[in-house]
């Protein structure tokens, strides 16, 4: 059973630590705030004191960590997995960035003998919880191969995507449809709470028919509910669809709808939004219509 | 058991009016183009000579025709069903109109004790065939509670969501939602396309998690592979949304994403595609882009 490290404890990092373990893998984790090591080691892993050491004792290493910088810090940097890993070894990110950097840091490590696999999730905090995550990866089909039983203790639909950097590439466009879907519901139910529908009904006639999605069936009620906890936050979406932006003006493509998208989060950013959840991005069209959803039920 | 009319056999009508009389009801029916109600007549079907006609024989008279106009005339004109129906007698209209007009017409029928029903569905003409509508009802609820049967026969969800007008409000916000998917999908797999990932792969990895949606499902793999022709037709997505917008214009409501879509949607009927699918919404997009996705497998 291949020895496996875990760097970047976070909301969703822990978790998918907590279902490797579970799935009996050696486990040796990393994180900068110490202290979220804790419940892990507790459960059997071993601590480490740098990225450099988990990749010593680990044969693959999975980063999951906020961005394309802290990936090439915690990848690259001194005491980095460069340098701890062994050749034949694989490094697998699941942090969401820039697929141009992911091809970067791949080559930089095919040249000491390390596979990069980019493997993005979908399904939130849930998912990572339920082992039930979405997993798009991209890199060489061999190592994703060896790599598929730690895949399969963390998530259930597994794809591997294409080369390196197309796992990336296919999280942002889950991103793309995720954020116009949100917009799609914001829409339907602004239009019936302004027309004196009830929205619940509303929800619960189209739900089962060709507007169905799984943001109307988990977002919808939250924004008829006025709830804005936070599943996704405003922020990472934010910070997902400026990837998409970027990657899109490097391609010449036009994406209207998603820039539109954009601009209304932004307009929640401003309203001091950014900690809420992606379904506040109704609020946005709210204040353009002067128009406020009222709770019901 | 209810003796039923139907009028407006046309690609939805007929398949719906064939299922009421699979389930046993009496039914009475008319057309303006006489020859598509020979088969529902050799199916056991009555031939009427006019809305009257098929009113003067129904207990429940069921309209599925074009467009508001379409549904004055047969309902309010001359030889219309309001010469034909008994008080306490029902009319439900399956069409897609305005739920002003909506109202209208029920007020009309109502000083002669006639009950309207506006019952508008989703689920296109698959949904028609199999019976399995999704049915957004409009009116008073006893109305409502003595035609459920007749709704039972043609389709699997159906609500009640509120008084006279409802429905058409609901089915408004229904094709709000979904022109709104169909521009996600048609971003996502343009991103993928473009930046030379495998689109059908895209689908694959992104369908089971927060992206899915009925139309990433259905509509996604047509797109991919360049198959254009019509589930529904862009010219009838399109009189949908003008109805969408003109409400929203009634309400002030600024409804941003889908006037977007409207717009995207027009390049497409000045290029020809009136009679396509809602699918070749990503032709508009290509056009944008000079660009075209390439069908896969």
């Amino acid at each position: 059973m291949k020895r496996v490290g875990f760097i970047g404890l976070g909301i969703m990092g822990k978790p998918m630590a907590g279902n490797i373990l579970k799935a009996g893998f050696p486990l040796t984790v990393f994180n900068r705030t110490r202290s979220k090591m804790e419940e892990l080691v507790r459960g059997g892993a071993k601590p480490a004191g740098s990225p450099k050491e988990v990749a010593s004792a680990s044969d693959v290493v999975v980063t999951m960590v906020s961005d394309s910088q802290a990936v090439k810090e915690v990848v690259l940097g001194e005491g980095g997995i460069i340098e701890g890993a062994a050749a034949g070894s694989s490094v697998i990110d699941m942090s969401t960035i820039s697929p141009e950097v992911t091809r970067g840091v791949a080559s930089e490590l095919a040249e000491k003998g390390i596979n990069l696999l980019d493997a993005p999730v979908s399904g939130g905090q849930t998912g990572a919880r339920a082992g039930t995550l979405s997993i798009m990866v991209g890199g060489e089909r061999k190592a994703f191969e060896e790599c598929l039983p730690v895949f399969e203790a963390m998530g259930k639909k597994i794809v591997h995507v294409g080369p390196s950097g197309d796992g990336q590439t296919v999280k942002l466009c889950n991103q793309v449809i995720c954020a116009l879907n949100i917009l799609a519901v914001s829409e339907g139910i602004l239009l019936a709470s302004r027309a004196g529908v009830d929205t619940e009904k509303m929800l619960e006639a189209v739900g089962a028919g060709s507007a169905a999605s799984w943001m109307l069936a988990n977002v919808g009620p939250k924004m008829v509910s006025r709830d804005f906890e936070p599943g996704f936050m405003v922020w990472l979406q934010q910070k997902d669809l400026s990837l998409v932006l970027d990657l899109a003006k490097s391609l010449n493509l036009p994406l209207p709808g998603t820039s539109l998208v954009n601009q209304l989060f932004r307009s929640g950013e401003a309203r001091g939004l950014r900690e809420k959840g992606t379904q506040s991005l109704i609020t946005s069209l709210e204040m353009l219509a002067a128009w406020e959803v009222k709770p019901n039920g």
